[in-house]
């Protein structure tokens, strides 16, 4: 991408092109060959236990995966759905809104694979993070 | 657990607890020590690529999460959190209820493992599967 | 693949082609298009803890690894690296032969996925299991 | 660990107390609580495909497996067996040394969690990435 801006929203764009995501209150807070950083609002259908009000698996599992796939495009990979998902759940997660920071690991023709961390607001409890492989685009009739 | 119906009772009232799992439109279909099957009603809000119409792996992914836990409380494990998680992505999932199965893999006092296969309605079609590893009560302090 | 017998020795001597597989000892006990299963013979280099005896769980996740690779091929899948592993341990494996079962999950012209679990010889106890994803053959360069 | 000299030796005596490490020629290269770097000598019964000289994927987890685990030891983890592993293998690993890095992701009291990545002795080329989940010591019975 040589143009930074139009990928920025590019990337945008297509981020906020999913029902899930908007209804998860996503918003790219950056993105970049190096790290891509989204943030997630909170809201109260997201919860698990509702005595600990924690954040629901499966909410931190869809950052992990979106995030993923979105640091490997904004890292010029052209991949188009997720292969498989790695997930660690560290501590629980409380109300708030979310951040999560993706790296790639290797992009390749076949298959591309990122690292997520997902991290309460302040940037610095680490409440889950993983790993996705995705595949790439590809002439060949989908798997 | 000696009373088959109470511990059905149990399992759906603690399943239905969590506000994301009302979200997710759940209902338990079964459960025992060998089998639990869990079914998540399709709404708009679940679509990734609003093209395809695709359920989003978000989604996939929790009802792997949530489907190896109640499997494991329904085959008498102890399990209180979700340590981590597998996702395999086998197709795009189609609007239409999903049905989820899970088999109990290894029942221990500090980890316990189950496998989850995620069906398209007609019950035929492998949309995703997966594993969880979950942790056992514990006096000790959490993690 | 339409003659069985071919396929098997086949697979056989794909199996054996590598020296880290004759190194395990391995031997094809069987394989099909549900189920191709392997079986190692135990060494004392395979050793992890010298008191306990078990076995290194890098010769577990290795069984997961082969087994899913050759579990596809026997199954018709064009497999030719593992894009990732995901091992449980669930017991420690004590000396003495070990058991893979491998199952096909999902067949497909870029990505595979199978899941494996591996026995003490007796084939009651479950030591480990897990899953592989392979890439297929592709006439695009490599990842 | 007061005094870091002894907690190398002490790590280094571990680590090398095991068959199997000693026949993957393991070195403990650096251990401290941010980072710990074992390397493993290439020896020809280690090669996957005999035409590409490939190291096979069960080493590459068996790398991340054992730096995992001796990763969070020399970060004060109480850390005893692998509950369950994940390995990305992103290149072929060609024979000559490989440098395994690790780096702990969370330690708890009943488990915690390390990254690792695999290098070609360079330490420039990644081979192989993963992350494993340890389970702590514990005065429970074993699961």
């Amino acid at each position: 991408m040589t143009d930074s801006t139009l990928g920025r929203l590019d990337i945008e764009q297509a981020l906020l092109s999913s029902p899930y995501h908007r209804w998860l209150g996503l918003e790219l807070l950056g993105s970049g060959p190096d790290e891509t950083t989204i943030c997630c609002a909170w809201r109260e259908e997201m919860v698990s236990n509702p005595h600990l009000e924690s954040t629901h698996g499966g909410i931190l599992a869809a950052l992990v995966d979106l995030t993923g796939l979105f640091t490997l495009l904004a890292a010029g990979g052209a991949v188009t759905a997720t292969a498989d998902l790695r997930v660690d759940f560290h501590r629980p997660a409380r109300p708030g809104v979310l951040l999560a920071r993706g790296r790639p690991l290797k992009i390749g023709s076949r298959i591309s694979t990122a690292e997520v961390y997902v991290y309460q607001e302040d940037g610095e409890l680490l409440v889950a993070s993983g790993r996705g492989a995705y595949l790439g685009a590809s002439s060949q009739a989908a798997p």
